[in-house]
């Protein structure tokens, strides 16, 4: 009576060992700015919590488990809005990105199947794969390069004849990166070189900053019957308690199966999907306006960043994550002695190792990814918390 | 760049395809009463929709994955009124117990490894275990036995060395078998005798009927280390659209390894887990009553059944299903043309073919599953349809 190898071989979440410490130092009195998060604080849209306040039903039934009609819908017309036409059944409804990633990995891929993928990436990815069980293989990207990509070899090397898709989160967590309209060809390029899927995580899609261009594989004519996007409200609208996400595919055969898998759960939230539905008709100005607030959160960020000695980055053109190089050994120690030993003025930061977002171990061991989604005068105050805590640091473990 | 074996071998909702004559059929006017679905009428409690009403946050945030505090007590509370005392860390909050039942594979089992199960059984368990990657092996019970166990020697002559768990719905869907004490206590012996895990799905627990007496496998004093139940809201409080599901395991190995596929998927609806936090406010006359009146559905469904020439059923003690062989040879033939040839002054029912629900090919070929999810009057007018239905089938087709 054992636990399986495959649920042994995954991992907890990497913040969570800090949170005690976090938790300590809340209780000690300090305030913990948390860079740690990919939690956005903007307010949810209130038209989210209009339509749900005036849900009528009686009882709250099984919906299709395709999603509900108006909310399919309203993502075919907010997809229209960005150019990408699609007809209903190219949109699943999915419990957030997360549940469309597993579905996807399990519609193409079989039990030690590879995927390939460019290092660092979203740490969660790792279970996914594994939940599937499929193997990731990764090439590696650089933050002197803001972590875009190195050359089509480095690719193509990783591919054997498992490979079934390559799986791109653009714009990129953790790395910020999003790529130029040539990034976006070399892999579609390669896809059909290699005959692979595309999946592609845009839940970051409306965050790309300043005259940066981004790029949907959607957008790209030659792949649209490998390309699977996804996709979720829970960053655009900042609404991540929602858990609504979808699939997209114009693959009229990969999208037929994804329903056994939805069948398989039945349905998503109904309340939830009311509450998305709303969402087109939140004002245009209100992705505007969160896309300009994230921009200059970044510029606060990443210049404080830089005039700090010993840090180096890269400016992040997407998402709201920064991956830093510190004047560090070990990333891990030091995020911990900020929460058990440091404050400055009863203040401190809560910051996450980077070392987990890459797959070859010993990388990223000096480097920490910070968030921006908290506002920018606690912003200025973390990098203030960062500078002194750093000099500190230094005088003791130099 | 084909779609996996995987998904290949799933299979899709059985129900599926009639939906469309189902359709049609309303479009000619026909009422089809639903006699295929397990979505109870009745109402949420009220409970549900005040609490949504009244959240007061401006951001849906990503919760603890776990589940929200709230709500883990206030299932504490709900288990401690039915004497299964549980601490906090017992508790995992899932996307409906489909979620949990994957969850539950997935941390017990490997690709390749062994569940067992009797047939018939709640047909999406076949596309779950795929979904992991584990394989089903079934032992038969029979509707002249009210699906209540055979002998011992038929469960363990399944049994190898790859089994990891059996997985046992009490009471039953599709059967309306609630299992004796001696058989919940049979199970239980033959689990440790073979060191296996046993996940139990005991959705639908609140609806035993009669003098009937349930036992929960959480009950039983010397498996509580290998008892994973599975449990959810959608039928307890007719909230099916809430998504609200639990894992409960009292084995701290186990339940502390369900955290790493909660984390994957970051957290369950905000909105839903207030809603289901309130249930707990719900007088208990609630279930009584919903107990009584499903029970009083039973035994119009069954008597009305039982006085139709050539249909034998045995009367269900659970759930709100009945297995019933019909005077025909092919009932998948049957259910069609009910929707397509046959109506009763403008009216039809809609059933579910029962072979879907075997795992041995050719078994259940004339036999269907009826829910009671519908009111009496349009029970009683169902099975008036069903024997002149079957009446004029057998004038055609005989
Ligand atoms: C790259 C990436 N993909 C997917 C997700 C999960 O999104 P969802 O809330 O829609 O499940 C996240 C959440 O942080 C993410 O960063
Ligand atoms: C036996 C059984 N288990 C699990 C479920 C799924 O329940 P949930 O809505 O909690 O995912 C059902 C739904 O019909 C069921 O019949």
């Amino acid at each position: 009576m054992n636990i399986s190898k495959r649920i042994d071989n995954m991992k907890f979440s990497e913040i969570r060992k800090f949170i005690p410490f976090a938790d300590e130092a809340k209780e000690r009195g300090i305030k913990v700015h948390h860079l740690n998060i990919g939690q956005p604080d903007i307010k949810t849209p209130e038209e989210f919590f209009h339509a749900i306040n005036n849900f009528k039903e009686k009882t709250l039934k099984y919906e299709n488990s395709h999603g509900i009609k108006e909310l399919i819908s309203s993502f075919i017309k907010y997809y229209k809005s960005i150019n990408i036409n699609l007809d209903k059944d190219d949109i699943l409804i999915t419990h957030g990105a997360s549940e469309g990633i597993l579905f996807a990995l399990l519609t193409i891929c079989d039990y030690g199947d590879e995927i390939i993928l460019p290092e660092p990436y979203y740490t969660n990815y790792n279970n996914m794969a594994k939940m599937a069980g499929v193997t990731i293989k990764s090439f590696r990207t650089y933050r002197e390069d803001g972590f875009h990509l190195k050359n089509k070899e480095d690719i193509l090397k990783n591919i054997t004849p498992r490979t079934k898709a390559m799986l791109i989160c653009n714009p990129g967590n953790p790395t910020g990166v999003v790529y130029t309209e040539e990034e976006v060809r070399l892999l579609c390029d390669i896809a059909k070189e290699k005959d692979l899927f595309i999946i592609v995580d845009e839940v970051y899609r409306e965050f790309v900053y300043g005259t940066e261009k981004f790029t949907s594989f959607m957008h790209m004519e030659n792949v649209s019957d490998r390309v699977i996007l996804v996709d979720s409200i829970s960053k655009r609208y900042s609404a991540c308690g929602a858990r609504i996400g979808m699939l997209v595919c114009r693959n009229k055969i990969v999208s037929n199966e994804f329903m056994k898998l939805s069948q398989t759960r039945l349905s998503v939230s109904s309340i939830d999907q009311i509450g998305a539905a709303s969402l087109i008709d939140v004002t245009p100005q209100y992705l505007i306006d969160v896309n300009k607030e994230y921009e200059k959160r970044r510029d606060v960020l990443y210049e404080g960043l830089i005039s700090i000695p010993g840090v180096s980055c890269e400016k992040p053109s997407g998402a709201f994550y920064i991956i830093v190089k510190l004047p560090v050994k070990n990333a891990d120690h030091f995020t911990k002695w900020l929460l058990t030993d440091f404050n400055l003025n009863n203040k401190t930061v809560m910051i996450t190792p980077a070392a987990g977002f890459y797959a070859t171990e010993g990388l990223g061991l000096d480097e920490v990814r910070l968030s921006y989604c908290i506002d920018r005068e606690d912003l200025k105050e973390s990098v203030e918390i960062l500078r002194r805590a750093l000099e500190e640091y230094k005088k003791i473990f130099d």
